[in-house]
């Protein structure tokens, strides 16, 4: 069993580093090979550009798609994300730790799915969603707040979790993964920032690191996010209507 | 009047930088005085990361609010990002031009906000949302995608354009803006991505000019989209009960 950790925060001792740490722990523990990509410490380019493509189908137009498929058909991906690409597809497992900044990943993990995600080979028009490229591989997103649990929710001051990880969850379905309900810590602040006395905080982090593990250990028993597949479209992607309850 | 338009393509003669040319020309026949901020030919680097902050708070631990908050007081912001922030504060109107990727902004918008909307300059616990520092100002946002417009709605296979940008769109909800109802060109596709004939998809393209144009000269009958606000809520952030209509 192999998995991989995508690892996205800019302090090394940050608490999302803890909780990598912890995961690369607990599944080592649980007898997965782990590995992790680091990418603020591999110093990847979260740009997609054309720079990045020196064999180009349109030198004088550059599409960031056809440009990814041309790229994947003839082997000439970037290094950076071939090495990427090869890590997802030996993992059965992929989590994915980041904080959220302004309601979404930070840019270098968005960068990460601009880049990595690429066109013609990882996916195409018929190879999405519950046809996708990674169908029976699981993934989950761990996730830290600024502000605490309180205050998120539906028309919330922070927002809905939900709403917040849905373009990031559904972009992992899209490539087929079955994405496993989030792991959220909520209200971490970095120093100078706390809610709360230190022994309080302390003491919240330290709960949120057993829970963590423990949530790795009983993996198993979670059921996958629901999202609507082929058979709930039209040919044109159109939502048919639901059979209703009852 | 003043206009920012902050631009995000990597492609000087894409569909994007059209429609980006059309505002410039369009707010300019309006009286407005338009800048532009092409964040790909500038080379804004979207990546917050310690090595933007000289003038550190902590030189041991990296905490990216602690340390905007400290480079806004201390004016030692790095020098893009008072740039930024400059035009961002001399426009009563900021357009936001780019297409859709992975159901978010591209890596190098998304890092627009995280660099540029610094804690303690652009905002506080009590400076945001409906008493956010740019109330008065409205913003909206002009994008592309790539599906055509059947396949976007609730449950459809392109999801939600709603929740979609709703995290670009809160976020600007969040510095104070009124956000007006976005401008969407569905089924726009680089070369070799054409959906139709060559002639249908030209024809397609001048309509969505013809209309953008229009709705940038009819900005002043748009309604903001509607957000909670703190009347909205309890001082945990907690959503308070909503008064029913009747």
């Amino acid at each position: 069993m192999q998995a991989l950790i995508v690892h996205c925060h800019p302090e090394p001792t940050s608490f999302n580093a803890t909780l990598k740490d912890v995961a690369e722990a607990t599944l080592s523990k649980l007898g997965y090979g782990v590995t992790v990509s680091d990418l603020y410490a591999e110093g990847f380019d979260p740009v997609e550009d054309a720079k990045h493509y020196r064999d180009r189908l349109d030198p004088e137009f550059f599409s960031t798609l056809a440009e990814q498929r041309h790229a994947s058909m003839r082997g000439s991906l970037p290094e950076e994300i071939r090495r990427e690409i090869a890590r997802l597809e030996q993992a059965e497992l992929v989590v994915f730790q980041f904080p959220i900044w302004w309601h979404a990943q930070p840019a270098m993990l968005k960068g990460w799915f601009d880049r990595v995600f690429v066109n013609g080979g990882l996916y195409s028009s018929t190879m999405r969603y519950d046809r996708g490229r990674f169908r029976g591989k699981r993934a989950l997103c761990c996730v830290t707040t600024g502000a605490p649990e309180a205050a998120f929710g539906p028309r919330s001051r922070g927002g809905d979790i939900a709403q917040i990880l849905w373009p990031a969850q559904f972009s992992l379905y899209y490539t087929g993964f079955a994405v496993l309900p989030p792991f959220i810590a909520y209200g971490i602040q970095g120093h100078g920032f706390a809610y709360q006395a230190d022994d309080l905080f302390q003491r919240q982090l330290d709960d949120y690191k057993t829970r963590w593990a423990r949530r790795l250990e009983q993996l198993d028993q979670d059921e996958p996010l629901p999202f609507p597949g082929w058979e709930d479209w039209d040919e044109c992607g159109r939502a048919l209507p639901r059979a209703e309850a009852g």
